[in-house]
């Protein structure tokens, strides 16, 4: 799949709440991933399918979602970016969060995520 | 100035239309642009401030701008991104754009930025 291809089915599949599917389906086995902010007790940059996989499972299972979107493919290359919002309860506290995500892709598969807040 | 404070400077400098004035004063003489699309004649990648002056200048004469704004900016680590709209018509044809731009600051200055639509 080229950039641009694997930026649409990406969004999409967050759009329907499927993140584990993107990732599975989408991410390379040597995946890097970069958080803006760190919630307490973890790395900032995490390596690997499984760390990414158990970091998402912790957000899912620390945080209520009462409203989330993306918006995007934004293209140039081999990165694309995304747009989302959440609108979550994490720990008792409502936020509206809104981040900018960039994804590069090298042979069909992200080889790295980056979250700017 | 560190990379949130340039981020907040360059988006505060575009919202006024002061897009050459932010150049001058957040840009490293070793800037780096990278365009998404390329317009005719032009190419992906430019390097140096004159450059990067004179794509902007050419986009200014050639685009009547009805309306234009800047979110961000969205930061991690020495990378900040921005979320631009603009609504122009170029070479008679009007066109709603929306596109992320990446910046990267190295001692505080943008030495990079990338343009992804």
């Amino acid at each position: 799949m080229e950039t641009k291809q694997v930026g649409e089915k990406l969004v999409s599949l967050c759009r329907e709440g499927k993140n584990m599917q993107a990732i599975d389906e989408l991410y390379s086995p040597e995946i890097v991933s970069v958080e803006a902010e760190v919630p307490q007790g973890m790395e900032k940059e995490m390596r690997g399918l499984d760390a990414v996989k158990q970091k998402n499972k912790w957000w899912f299972e620390n945080a209520e979602i009462h409203s989330h979107s993306a918006e995007g493919p934004f293209v140039n290359g081999d990165r694309f970016a995304v747009l989302f919002d959440y609108d979550v309860t994490s720990h008792g506290k409502r936020t509206q969060m809104r981040e900018v995500a960039n994804y590069d892709v090298k042979d069909g598969k992200i080889v790295r995520e980056e979250f700017l807040s």
